[in-house]
């Protein structure tokens, strides 16, 4: 019987979800749920149900793990724990101040109801934190270093898109190749926010805006692009449309460590990513995580968990037998 | 209290452990365990004992966790089973064809005493196999690609050292830079053995050795070079000395997938290690699962385990609330 899975939420994220959904044979799309009118929404999945949010109770029973698809900054902060509390579920929360405080919110709810809460799964939180783990337990003695880039950062565009005069823009966060190439050759450089990344805005300006003053209201916008070397691009709705649609992203996670008695031997560890969809990424993370999710479950676990709490094996379609027969 | 190791076996591997134990606050060195006469064998930690092997069963209940650094083809496949019956063990057992054999035979050996046995601990298998798992989990339609090098096969060196006429020899794994550059391209390869990677060995003969024979029988040595392109250097002994001493090594895990509904975008992992010191970075990885042996016996659990079912949060040094807070 295959697992199934419910989507809260049908943005960028939701979609990657149904996809992704898609791709795992052991896994089904029962249904997707939605605050917006029900009958506008359009999925891709035909055989799955689009329903109401405030529908969602009358599903316990008939999902194993709902899919949390909205946003850090209020949806999940409220909707985890509360569909925690009728449903296993994941999600994808990634304010990392406020990590602490959602576990315990996540966690509180969850035992209670007996479910199983796995949050802030992606890839940073997610995949990047994973590999900061082991690198750091692995090099107790070391340095961490995380790159972003190349890729369009959501947040920055939308500061941009705020501005008066600005139609449309897209952002992206690249790291700095020196600082990439200085990391790698074991220099353990310390790193300013300014020498680590530089930003670059493709910028559609409204007719009669002032490209000037614009310019300069990025480049000295506090938090996001004051600290930085920003380079500024302006370029019509259609170079926007044709060049500028896609969300790619990625990164580096690096540790620089020393072995030996006294250190004396350098040892490197890279992780990197590079993808053409970010949310499509994002969501293969969450959805390998809806079935460790379901499977502790099964095997009687509850209560709030992250990437940290759960081994591998319970991510793959491999039996334990295949799994150390063809991957050890 | 510190978690109490023992090591058996003090060749590259056992020292490695012993430096990796110094750079871990939680553990302490009890005592080396040794097939040779124990007054022969000097080790850097002042405070550890040197024993024979024999005297082992005397240390039950002294030593929390016992590290095996003896070999995969004589030795591991023996001592991991019989120690476990006395200790909780972790090994490096790494002819991955043997895995399951040697699964099953810790597996029965540690039921049987309780004890928590973790096998093929290291970096292949080991690091890059959690990277195999992680990534195939995450991107279900895609290929994997694994590369070593560029650094020393002991088996290849071996190899060559046992050509008469070969007074000494060192072999470097080097990944092709065009395969590496084609993968991460996305352009999938289906790749030889060939194209995969090349050897390039460092030899000093005998007084009188006929360099070309030498040369012809190293490129035409089934299994170990016939399918390489090989490259042979004759040096003199000081060279090999100067040059050549280090045991470096590293290596590539990629996976090049695909996301979106009928699988449009491109995703691209890769993991990549650069080691200095190739047996201190594998007892480095060793001690992290030393720590999660215990932890996991302290817990209750037994039994043979490997990589893929130990969660990630018992190699690290912090409390859970550390981990979400610092590096999730």
């Amino acid at each position: 019987m295959s697992i199934r899975i419910g989507i809260i939420g049908y943005g960028n994220l939701g979609r990657g979800v149904e996809c992704a959904i898609r791709q795992s044979s052991d896994m089904e799309l029962k249904a997707v749920f939605t605050r917006r009118n029900p009958e506008s929404v359009k999925i891709l999945t035909e055989s799955a149900a689009v329903r109401h949010i405030d529908d969602i109770k009358n599903w316990q029973g008939e999902i194993d793990v709902m899919i949390l698809c909205g946003g850090s900054a209020t949806d999940l902060p409220v909707q985890t724990p509360k569909y925690a509390s009728m449903f296993n579920v994941v999600d994808s929360f990634d304010t990392h101040a406020r990590i602490p405080e959602h576990f315990a919110n996540v966690d509180a709810a969850a035992q209670a109801s007996g479910k199983v809460g796995i949050i802030s799964v992606g890839w940073d939180p997610g995949m990047f934190s994973l590999n900061r783990l082991y690198a750091g337990a692995v090099l107790p003695s070391g340095n961490d270093y995380t790159f972003w880039g190349k890729g369009v950062s959501q947040g920055h565009s939308d500061a941009i898109r705020r501005i008066p005069g600005v139609k449309n823009a897209k952002q992206y966060t690249v790291p700095v190749e020196e600082a990439l190439a200085s990391v790698r050759a074991g220099e353990n450089p310390s790193l300013t926010t300014r020498q680590k990344h530089t930003r670059e805005c493709f910028v559609v300006l409204e007719e009669g805006a002032n490209a000037g003053e614009i310019e300069n209201t990025i480049k000295t916008m506090p938090n996001y692009f004051a600290d930085y070397d920003t380079t500024v691009h302006f370029i019509t709705e259609d170079e926007l449309i044709k060049n500028h649609s896609g969300i790619p992203h990625g990164g580096f996670v690096m540790r620089s460590g020393k072995t030996g008695w006294e250190g004396e031997h350098n040892a490197f560890i890279e992780y990197s990513l590079k993808l053409d969809s970010n949310p499509e990424f994002t969501s293969s993370v969450i959805v390998c995580y809806a079935r460790a999710a379901y499977r502790l479950s099964k095997e009687g676990e509850k209560g709030c968990k992250t990437v940290f709490d759960i081994a591998p094996k319970y991510l793959s379609l491999m039996t334990d037998d295949e799994m150390r027969a063809k991957l050890l």
